[in-house]
């Protein structure tokens, strides 16, 4: 059984038609997870709908709090990607126990050209495979928590060194 | 660095305007993952473009000696979902040194809920993460070659057991 | 007022996963309509959901008899392109103090570039502004029912001269 | 042969992910007229990339300039929502001896519900059969030039009574 904790970022905004924004209104990971035709057993837990550049230390709190309480030990986060590998370093300097596999998207799941999918899909594998500890699943490439950031730049994870 | 044999399946079927058939006319690798905006170095060869049902010994002879003979330890192989168990068993018995991981679509990549994107990323980790070995990745699941089926009547993948 | 009455065709044609065939199963028209953001009132009929290779004489006969019976005089109707202008001229010469207006698609609302949404923009325009007829809306152009055929070859429909 | 002006909106809007924004970098009308497998001979002029939201009364007179200069007398226009009818007008009130017709989108092309492609076909109709004039086709409706107004709340055109 998997935890899917939703907390928001790019892969689920939507467009708002009446104001031309970008917007959140629900996650799409159900949707999601239909279009994978994923029979792997999950329980989804939205914690909350914000961009990662709003996330606070209260937030991050929050989520380390829903991961703790979970009674699974293999747990999928979807995150913005700007805060991203800040989140990976809290949860990893703090848990101890489960697997914590983060993943979120430069894109919207509804945008044609949608990276959600793909990056979804590895963090399921990384999330069955992976001893206990924190990873971040961007760009097909799997990432420690202590050796990731996001090169804005190109818009790409990389490793430090 | 990550080799990627195609061999065909629904993943990579088109529409043909002119006769109305799902045919084969080229792999739809490099759109997706440049849609998964990969930045794992991927080497990728056309072996074939296949129906899996259409799929022979002397076929799967052939994607056995390609694995082999490519210099990468890490091979993701997109298969038709008929016989990608068979395929699976084949090299799951004669190869060793090897990680091998196969994945496929039930829905062609062309179409609007295709499961491409998301197999895929579930076979980019799982290969980068298992030791060797012939698996399937497929559903959100993982599977040993020596342990998996498609339940036709479902259309999904499960264990034997 | 607008009647829309579906037939089938590559339109509404939908990927079997089980078999891997294209199948009808019901119409897609309410989601196009609602992706169009139609606000033009319009009734929907299934007449039936047929390939038009296998449309007979009293397959027309039932387009016809329901285009007679429905009480708007501004009729769409979808419709496989195969036979498209057999029915057109069907109804041409059969028809008086009715607009009809026929379309459907090369590639079917359920693939990625479908042409169905621009081809039902076509007919809505066209049959809220031409004079009783029957008619053709497809490639962008509009075609009298006496004056068009599809060119096999290029999966274009052209005038006759 | 149609004349298509492009001056931006909606409708060619895509997703920066560089920074989440919602930015103009080139319009889609060659993709959509390759997706709709339009036939009918075009001629497309990018006038300007700009949400209707800021368009000056200059602007208005530039597309109304570039209208007048073109030798076609059928003319498409792709505009942003907003404003449309206050360029419909502006147009309307000043021109004579071409039929214009504008259109947008209610979400953008690169959106997987985009309406950008049935806006489209209903102007290609719209423009062929329509007198003289300024008219405006959204939501499956043809306006005229001085009975339409957008509706904020709904998001959806209507006439003024």
């Amino acid at each position: 059984m998997i935890r899917i904790l939703v907390t928001g970022g790019t892969l689920d905004k939507e467009y708002n038609q009446l104001d031309g924004e970008l917007v959140f209104t629900k996650t799409h990971i159900t949707d999601i997870l239909r279009q994978a035709k994923c029979t792997a057993q999950v329980s989804i837990e939205t914690v909350m709908l914000k961009d990662s550049l709003h996330m606070s230390d209260a937030d991050r709190e929050c989520i380390l709090e829903r991961v703790k309480a979970c009674p699974e030990d293999k747990v999928v986060i979807t995150h913005g990607t700007d805060t991203m590998p800040e989140t990976a370093a809290f949860l990893g300097q703090q848990l101890s126990g489960k697997t914590v596999v983060l993943l979120g998207a430069m894109v919207p799941y509804s945008f044609v050209n949608s990276d959600a999918l793909f990056n979804l899909g590895c963090a399921f594998s990384a999330v069955q495979l992976l001893p206990e500890g924190a990873y971040i699943t961007m760009n097909g490439k799997i990432f420690s928590w202590d050796n990731v950031r996001k090169n804005r730049q190109k818009g790409e994870f990389e490793t430090l060194d």
